[in-house]
């Protein structure tokens, strides 16, 4: 089934650049994805005119954008006419199945709650995002979109996870973990004790792991981190910026002597393989979930390699009717919690 | 000068054996620190027996200890002649200078705070460490002992880091960074950005570097971070996680074929030294400050090493003369937000 993604070309650090050359990537393993385009003519075509398939789709132009330091409330009210917003309404109006976006993000999920408001039973999207996790990489969410989150966003925010977990990574029953300081039931706060009780009380019990720490989110115990956005965020850049810094104390190391650089010469291949699994562009693609439409924020400083993967990730969500699955999974739990009988979640 | 160290003998995993090992470790390094020892003394002697200094030291029985799991208000009731609780009396009763423990932290905070209560101005003590932080490493506070926290809290913690970066770090000028989710002032919650507020209109502000994320804290951006308590502990936690992870991976990496492995072999030196820059023992011995004495935490699942580390920092901070320079700080910070005219700070 053929279906259109609306890309905003002018958000990102090396935009327009890495989102055309993204696109053109994206679209040659999708070949039945259409785009709608949306940017600064002069400015975009040079880079499609290297993708002769991306020149030939419809390209909206306007002269606006968002900065990547522009306040969420200013673009709101001064970027009506900006290349993010255009393609946010694309979805809106049916005219795309999702958006996909490398700019600013406060502002994008103003926008995109705005625009498209949330699903049914979601007082707040988050951004889900995923994070390696031993072997494996686990989806967390809120990165960033909510400071401060009370008991029923948490829950919220459980369900969304759980979904995407189920239907866009596969897994036919994630475990979701309530991120914590400590594994004990009287550890944290309120809010985070009653998120727990109140997922334990819910058809998503059965998927429900408890709490875990920091040491546990990155040794893969659960598939499904849930937590406010300050706290996500922070722990998503802390991981970020600890293995950064392990990977330069390694290439200082491998540079310090001529054994190690021997060393390194006959490790490559093998070590290549490590670097590839911690790949920042691998884990790119947050997802704004909870709207009531597709929305996809790849980070702003990726490569093309990057926002295609951002470019995938909206299209398996799109295909997966990821968002008709949110709804359902939320009336059971809701159902549940308010003490009707729950239809059967799985 | 010589001074007298309190230990719980009980504290911890590997406990009595890592703590006496350790404290032997640590007697090498300061011959002229003594030890007031609190265990059972039927478990202790042996471990005793393999250090001749260390049997010679005061030992006072007590059969009874804190559990590793056991809820602080629990022991704090319970735990009367715990080990734990007799290692800090004897703080609060001039005959040791400072207590260490790897036991319980939560319950060495309750009780802690109850028997030495805190330094004028410190609302809450805070529990202070040590994280990788680029070449260097950056003290964190507060790292779980206060989940949540308002305006004037940040600004103590601000207060205690700062003096301890001063005094135990030699830092002539450590830069202050608030943990936030984005540099720019909007980011955060209401309490984040009056704390930035306050510390800008406080003689700090000369050190006061403003927000932080995740990446520049492991940057080594600025040198004490501060943050709640739910905040450090998931960040010290994803940290020392992600550390481990990709540890984990480089191992498999090494051994995944032969070249891997000579690869290794020439390189191993030079590996080493990333090894120990990483060591989470040279990251050992949280502080606990603002308490009215000084108290130190190991790491619970440590080694002799790492406890020996933990009582190297509890000499530093008393000879350092560490919480009369808190209390120096902290009157100049609340004399000049009060409006009052401040005492010179530095």
């Amino acid at each position: 089934m053929s279906l259109t993604i609306a890309l905003d070309l002018m958000g990102g650090d090396d935009a327009p650049a890495i989102v055309i050359d993204g696109a053109a990537l994206a679209h040659k393993r999708h070949a039945d994805v259409d785009f709608l385009l949306f940017g600064d003519e002069a400015k975009v075509r040079p880079h499609l005119a290297r993708h002769p398939a991306l020149a030939a789709m419809p390209l909206v132009h306007t002269a606006e954008f968002v900065a990547g330091d522009a306040k969420p409330s200013h673009a709101l009210r001064q970027g009506r006419q900006s290349s993010m917003r255009l393609a946010i309404n694309a979805v809106k109006e049916g005219r795309a199945a999702a958006a996909v976006s490398a700019g600013n993000t406060g502002a994008l999920m103003a926008m995109a709650k705005f625009v498209l408001k949330t699903l049914p039973g979601i007082d707040r999207p988050a951004i889900a995002g995923p994070m390696p996790a031993g072997e494996k990489s686990a989806i967390v969410l809120d990165l960033g979109a909510n400071v401060d989150c009370g008991v029923e966003h948490l829950v919220q925010f459980a369900v969304m996870g759980h979904v995407f977990a189920r239907i866009v990574l596969g897994l036919p029953e994630p475990k979701i973990g309530l991120l914590n300081i400590g594994t004990e039931d009287l550890k944290g706060n309120e809010v985070i004790r009653g998120a727990a009780a109140m997922l334990r009380a819910s058809p998503l019990n059965r998927d429900f792991y408890g709490f875990v720490e920091g040491t546990d989110v990155t040794r893969g115990v659960v598939d499904v981190v849930v937590t406010d956005g300050f706290t996500g965020n922070v722990a998503l850049k802390i991981a970020e910026g600890t293995a950064a810094m392990y990977a330069s104390f390694l290439r200082q190391a491998f540079r310090s002597d001529w054994r190690a650089k021997l060393g390194y010469l006959l490790a490559r291949p093998a070590l290549s393989r490590v670097r590839a699994k911690l790949d920042p562009r691998r884990y790119n693609g947050a997802m704004l979930l909870g709207l009531n439409g597709v929305v996809v924020k790849s980070h702003g400083g990726t490569d093309a390699v990057g926002f295609g993967h951002a470019i995938d990730a909206a299209v398996e969500l799109v295909r997966a009717g990821t968002n008709d699955r949110i709804i359902e999974e939320m009336t059971a739990v809701a159902g549940r919690a308010a003490g009707a009988p729950a239809a059967a979640v799985g």
